[in-house]
């Protein structure tokens, strides 16, 4: 699928009282159509979207990955996303602070996921809300920057309980703050067992190894 | 009042169907108190705390000030104000991602508004529900840090046209991200005419000129 225009849907709220079970149900539609989900989350100006930039430029290169940014309003994401040649369509969530399983099936449906193998979802950035509903994503990527502090795993402990990994980006930036490497890894042990990696979207550096990290994971995925 | 223990209060999710009513009440009820009551937004990580606590240093000079700190979980923000001698509670919210009116209400009876000139809510870190419900405040103070990037009104229009002043926190890092102040004044004035400070909590660069100008308001309100 192409999609070098800027789409933008306005996603319904779902009417569904038990979001996990529908969760269940798109991750085994999403199985079945051999579609990876991964739903990154952080809180806004963490740098989802570049982070997503520089990963989708490695995994592009042996899977078919298209990005869906949802946001309360706007559409500067998604432009960055097609300006570099992905496929992106912008989901507007109508002042919802997170996305669940149908908004995000509606969203799926409509970045055409069957013909792709990996698809990134960019969730409202938002510490909070996000991590109490289930988008059916197979692996949950939470992002913190460094200049956001090595401490907000002790005050957003159910969003790092619901990491598959955890991505610190900006490290770049880590002689402007006090930003404790060790005391952050020991606060995420308190609510995950995620590996942690250490990035800058902004140079590279540590990219590869999530890139690596996460094709591993796709591929035993889609086996 | 003196606080110098650690208390934790949890709030207790209201049950009122009208929250702006209840809003508009409880400004009544501090009105007659003589109580200015101001609602600190923001990210994850903006600085809220640490500006919080240098613009207590100034406001304590002429007034008695006390200070709620809201979270989901986690008590470290209190124990910050504790050690430095500003009267603060902890208030856990119950994996609520705000706080409404009679959630100010329980907290402000408990830290003893009616003996206090200015109580500074430190709400919950989130840019997208904290700006859905009404708190009693007089004054809304959202902040935004420079690594956030100077698109956020763009994406969270609804938090900044609650703002009645905006603080941009962060300055002193301003050379090491592409945060463009000019633009960011654009995109605030898309969404309320409210004054733009820019601050660096970490130097105290730009706090005095915010701290008087809440001086100002405060006096107004008290007057």
């Amino acid at each position: 699928m192409e999609l070098s225009e800027l789409k933008i849907i306005d996603l319904k709220e779902s009417i569904l009282a038990d979001n996990d079970a529908d969760a269940e149900k798109l991750r085994k539609e999403l199985a079945d159509e051999k579609t990876v989900y991964i739903n990154v989350m952080s809180s806004p100006g963490s740098g989802k979207t570049s982070t997503i930039l520089r990963i989708v430029e490695q995994l592009k290169l042996s899977h078919k990955v298209g990005v869906l940014e949802a946001d309360i309003d706007g559409d500067v994401d998604t432009k960055t996303m097609l300006s570099e040649g992905i496929p992106s369509i912008q989901l507007h969530t109508g002042g919802m602070c997170h996305l669940d399983a149908d908004m995000s099936r509606q969203a799926l449906r409509e970045i055409g996921s069957q013909g792709l193998d990996i698809v990134i979802l960019e969730n409202v950035g938002n510490l909070v809300c996000p991590a109490e509903f289930d988008t059916g994503a197979n692996i949950n990527l939470v992002i913190l920057s460094v200049p956001e502090g090595d401490d907000k795993p002790l005050k957003y402990p159910l969003m790092f309980s619901k990491a598959d990994v955890v991505v610190v980006n900006k490290i770049d930036a880590m002689e402007a703050f006090d930003f404790n490497t060790e005391r952050f890894k020991e606060n995420v042990a308190k609510c995950t067992n995620a590996p942690v990696f250490f990035v800058s979207a902004a140079t590279g550096e540590g990219i590869v190894k999530l890139g690596e990290w996460l094709h591993e994971q796709a591929d035993a995925l889609l086996a």
